[in-house]
């Protein structure tokens, strides 16, 4: 490649660091840039399409790092149960909210709570990350035992739930929302592997 | 009162309604004014403390909302079930997002998301409304026959569900994310009553 990736990839991460804070119209451009410590001029040069291009990018990278810590279920061994999956996403929130001080919330929700209803490629992306999100969930949850039709619904059930508890958690600066539906769903969750469906 | 009612309740119910579309970001004084058909000196007059004010008397007024949804479960009768208390917050997001094209969202997770973590005063406020609609719907689970501290836990977990839901239906454009967890946990909060807790 003829530039460098360093500053581009930064960039992107520090725009899914301030939407998922404080959202897409409360984040600037030039905040972006000196949260990223690039040159401003790198902007026009990585994303001459403006800020929804890049939102649309720190939309993509928020799917992939969602994806990636539901991976995570896999690491443990090669057996494990469908609550296992709940817990990995909680695991992964509890810290990023703790390490945050509470700050951080997802972007996806962000992104659909100011711009996604007047913004219809920002909605889509913000529908795109839920999906490939819950893509992961599902294949988690069938791989666990779950049916397709049952790994389908939950996959939609636990993240809703996730993403709630994630907004409460924040709001009310602690981890009891989020603790409540990892110990309330996980043996509902466990229960589907018998269930028809 | 020396002053008219009408505006400054109006000023309030577009306030609520623009944050819920768009959040507090997005959502500039005089859009709102000019959406509630009020003149613009009415914000001053109103609400001198500015826009935080006319976001905190939003949130307030969402959160009274938000109780009076909760309480039409007791319009069936003297008796319901836990689920009944469920249905009747999923009947009324069902219609604010069919109504809306899917374009209004919950103006507490709006606040939360783009300004809840840098305005600690915005973020009681929304702590508040998630407390007030929280202790509805923990009244109405103990009226159904939960013990207090499953009521406790189950307000969180069907808050968390109902709000997580409402932005995935937003994004997908479809109530399906809606129903599935009124479908999937209208069961469980039933099984509430006979557990111990």
């Amino acid at each position: 490649m003829s530039v460098d990736p360093g500053p581009r990839e930064r960039i992107v991460r520090s725009a899914l660091e301030l939407i998922g804070t404080q959202g897409v119209s409360g984040t600037g451009m030039r905040e972006v840039v000196g949260h990223a410590g690039a040159p401003r001029g790198s902007l026009q040069h990585y994303f001459p399409q403006g800020k929804e291009q890049l939102v649309r990018e720190a939309l993509a990278l928020a799917g992939r790092t969602a994806v990636g810590s539901v991976e995570r279920v896999r690491e443990g061994g090669t057996s494990f149960r469908p609550s296992d999956v709940l817990d990995v996403m909680v695991a992964a929130w509890r810290r990023w909210l703790t390490d945050s001080d509470y700050a951080l919330g997802c972007p996806a929700v962000a992104s659909m709570a100011d711009v996604g209803a007047a913004a219809p490629a920002l909605r889509a992306a913000v529908e795109d990350v839920f999906a490939v999100w819950q893509g992961a969930i599902e294949g988690a949850l069938r791989d666990a035992g779950l049916s397709p039709a049952r790994a389908a619904v939950w996959g939609s059930v636990l993240l809703s739930a996730l993403e709630g508890a994630i907004v409460l958690s924040r709001a009310r600066r602690s981890l009891a929302p989020l603790e409540a539906i990892r110990a309330e769903l996980a043996p509902v969750v466990d229960a589907q592997v018998a269930a028809a469906g």
